[in-house]
């Protein structure tokens, strides 16, 4: 490469617009740029690039053995949905009616078929079939498919598009108690994934009636707030009660010989969740990646001129093999580019650590690790390296998730009036209030602010509404969303 | 569970149609009470079940980490095709033109998208923009995802529905050589998958001209001889040449500044693989999962009476535990169904190997291994089991594929003259005979005994065609087809 062609390549890199300068820009630019998802030539679709895709086949990874192991299987249900089961029940229908895309009749269909935009009823058609008996219970199936909703709203990579990727589990009970525990069970899961491995703090709760999934008792939602000052609904989990049950007629006969109705949950994680990580750790250099869900934990980075080429590529062969069993480490040996623009290259996708190796190190017996969140450069001893990148994965890890607690916890501010309230949101707040329950207040804080009720803290017996001063029954958790 | 209630489930489990009586309606009832896959309630369109999922896991896993090891990465491309993509390749538009299924226009929409028959147009679309030098090649990408051909043929589980479920890898290449590489490398790859794992033999070579993918230079084709006489096409390999990259407009830089066009490959396998795995080794008993793709390699199956059960129940779970980090192993400690029902159930669902443990076992510190495809009965001692269970499976494994390829090799005869591969046909072989390479000549095969080429041998300087009795070019297997 030219000094020229390097020249370029570098502005070209650093065309990324400044995170605080225009934080909306600087995400579709970053998520081009770091090669995670393009747009697609159909209107509002996405392209999940390699890159992308395999943060998200690290997500499935983790939650897909994580269910496995408390008694779930994974399947796979028709993307066609009947028009008539959509209608069965009516909530569940008006929720999604809006954004149903329909597949044009056929001359021998009968039916008018939706794109799935969720499987719950083409799956409890089935579940009616398969369940007879108490011994089939609890019946616990997953599934990993594409979903379409046909949004209006603009396209934003990963965040609204109208063909997404999630998982979506669907169980049946013998009783409400465990039907709650479930909902409870994978809420928590969810939790540990997005915290411990996207290493992003939630606030999770109960979402207001307005809220719930069409179709539900009631939805638990976990919380994630973003840069912009909006919160994010990293994933949900569903008390379906009996409303479903009643519908597709699931019934069980019991121990006892007695038929009765099944319980049933539904929860759903999506692709959207990349976004989010993108956004809450990402910075003007480009992506930053949580390590447990980085596809490359450590870029091992060949300094070298013509002399010292050949003993440096062997080093670095070296180290790689010596850390690839442990690490998932890309030896970077690309003949034609130089090591800054390499630098650039991966900093921009966010590989966690940088691996130095060049001549002066070979002579000290060293490598060179540079952490991605913090930029700090350490000279390790070769005979440590494994130590040292294990050890500065993990802080790594741990230091992305309390930068972004911190900042969590400094946004969420409490408002007694409703003009703090309005100027918290005004000022990009998360706002913690005190509310009555009445739609009609969650109605008018969405009308003066857009802002809406991202979850319920809990129950409370003091306080009165932030917006109609009445006696308030929940603290609740409001902020614009996404 | 009562003696009648027994009785009724036995009788259930049995109901099974011989697969000799009614090879058809034996593979329709197996698939279902296997409960690997059920009919949805749209037409044409299948549930792939949770047991059934399992294997096609297998499958994945396997593959999957095979082909990441060659350089391919996943990614997800658009369910949604734009019309005029699929006008651009003229021989590709008209090979799917009849099976594509459209989404309903909306308001916003500005034109028509087809849901995906296959995504050579919509990936290549996006490498177009992706390819600038030669540093971009070779590009290698694959997808697992679903697919929709609006079939009008009835219905099979697995071997014919509207949605089915795939991969697609495909690749750029910056010359003819390495294009033609990666056709055969991906082709192995297959082999190797089918027959080392699913133990399935198959043939493999090129279409011909007729059976060809549409838009490819060239088709090599994996296929499988089913046991009523059918061909059944397992995977296959295209070299799509420069066809798409013409139309797409695919061109890289080479390193001497050059403009040239890129070479490309796409090459498939579908879970219509699992319909082979059902009807190559299935029996009157039910279905016989090769021991590679076996969600459940052994199931242990405690025997015992009310003064044992304790004991029997507590020596099944220590088995279990010694098993379990080997093998995947299932204890089926279900108090409400007999030994007897289990053996039924299990073998219905092809499980390898049972392990039966009772209190006379237990005294005499063994267990028995029952295999499912012979129905051989060993005791082996409880401090040999880990291996003997090793050694079983690798058995079975072996005997699924040499009985294949004995079936296989048994009805593969050579015709000399059209009568003769008429009568062949008739009696179910598939037909190794001379062609001139004229598709006049495979027409007429077709029409008069509805046999089809299903791959070509090799080339020949000898002989004459099976039809028309002019000079062969080629050495093909004629067969009915799936």
């Amino acid at each position: 490469m030219t000094k020229k062609q390097e020249k370029t390549a570098k502005e070209e890199a650093e065309r990324l617009i400044p995170k605080a300068e225009d934080f909306s820009e600087w995400y579709n630019q970053l998520v081009q740029k770091a090669k995670l998802a393009d747009y697609a030539p159909i209107s509002g679709c996405m392209i999940i690039r390699p890159y992308g895709f395999a943060i998200w086949e690290k997500i499935q990874h983790w939650f897909d053995q994580k269910i496995k192991a408390t008694g779930v299987t994974n399947a796979y249900f028709p993307l066609f949905i009947p028009e008539r089961f959509l209608h069965k029940e009516s909530e569940h229908f008006e929720g999604f009616m809006p954004e149903v895309a329909w597949v044009e009749k056929k001359d021998d269909a009968e039916e008018r078929y939706a794109l799935r935009p969720t499987s719950e009823t083409i799956m409890y058609d089935a579940y009616a079939k398969w369940i007879r008996s108490w011994r089939d219970l609890p019946l616990r199936i997953n599934q990993w498919c594409n979903i379409v909703r046909w949004e209006v709203k603009a396209t934003r990579l990963f965040l609204r598009t109208r063909e997404f990727l999630w998982q979506e589990g669907h169980t049946a009970h013998a009783t409400e108690e465990e039907c709650e525990k479930e909902v409870a069970l994978r809420a928590n899961q969810y939790k540990e994934l997005v915290e411990t491995q996207m290493a992003i703090p939630v606030i999770m709760g109960k979402k207001s009636k307005s809220e719930t999934f069409a179709g539900a008792d009631y939805t638990i939602a976990l919380e994630a707030f973003m840069p912009d000052g909006r919160g994010l609904q990293m994933a949900t989990s569903h008390k379906l009660g009996q409303h479903f049950a009643k519908v597709f007629d699931i019934k069980f006969t019991d121990k006892e010989g007695k038929e009765k109705l099944v319980w049933q949950t539904s929860w759903g994680l999506s692709t959207r969740t990349i976004g989010a990580v993108v956004m809450v750790h990402g910075d003007d250099k480009g992506l930053v990646l949580p390590p447990n869900i980085a596809p490359i934990q450590a870029v091992i980075i060949p300094i070298y001129d013509n002399d010292t080429k050949k003993k440096v590529l062997e080093e670095s062969a070296k180290l790689r093999k010596k850390l690839e069993a442990k690490f998932s480490v890309y030896l970077d040996d690309r003949d034609s580019y130089s090591p800054g623009w390499k630098f650039n290259e991966w900093e921009m996708q966010g590989v966690p650590i940088r691996i130095e190796i060049g001549p002066k190190d070979i002579k000290n017996r060293q490598v060179v690790l540079v952490r991605r969140d913090i930029g700090e450069k350490k000279p390790v001893k070769e005979s440590e390296v494994e130590h040292a990148l294990a050890k500065a994965l993990d802080l790594m890890q741990e230091n992305l998730y309390r930068k972004a607690k911190e900042f969590l916890s400094a946004n969420i501010k409490d408002a007694r009036t409703f003009e703090e309230l309005e100027k918290l949101i005004h000022n990009k707040k998360m706002v913690r209030a005190h509310w009555c329950g009445y739609s009609e207040c969650e109605e008018k804080t969405k009308e003066k602010t857009t802002a809406t009720i991202r979850c319920i803290e809990g129950e409370t017996k003091e306080g009165k509404c932030v917006v109609c001063g009445k006696p308030a029954k929940t603290m609740v958790y409001f902020a614009k969303a996404y």
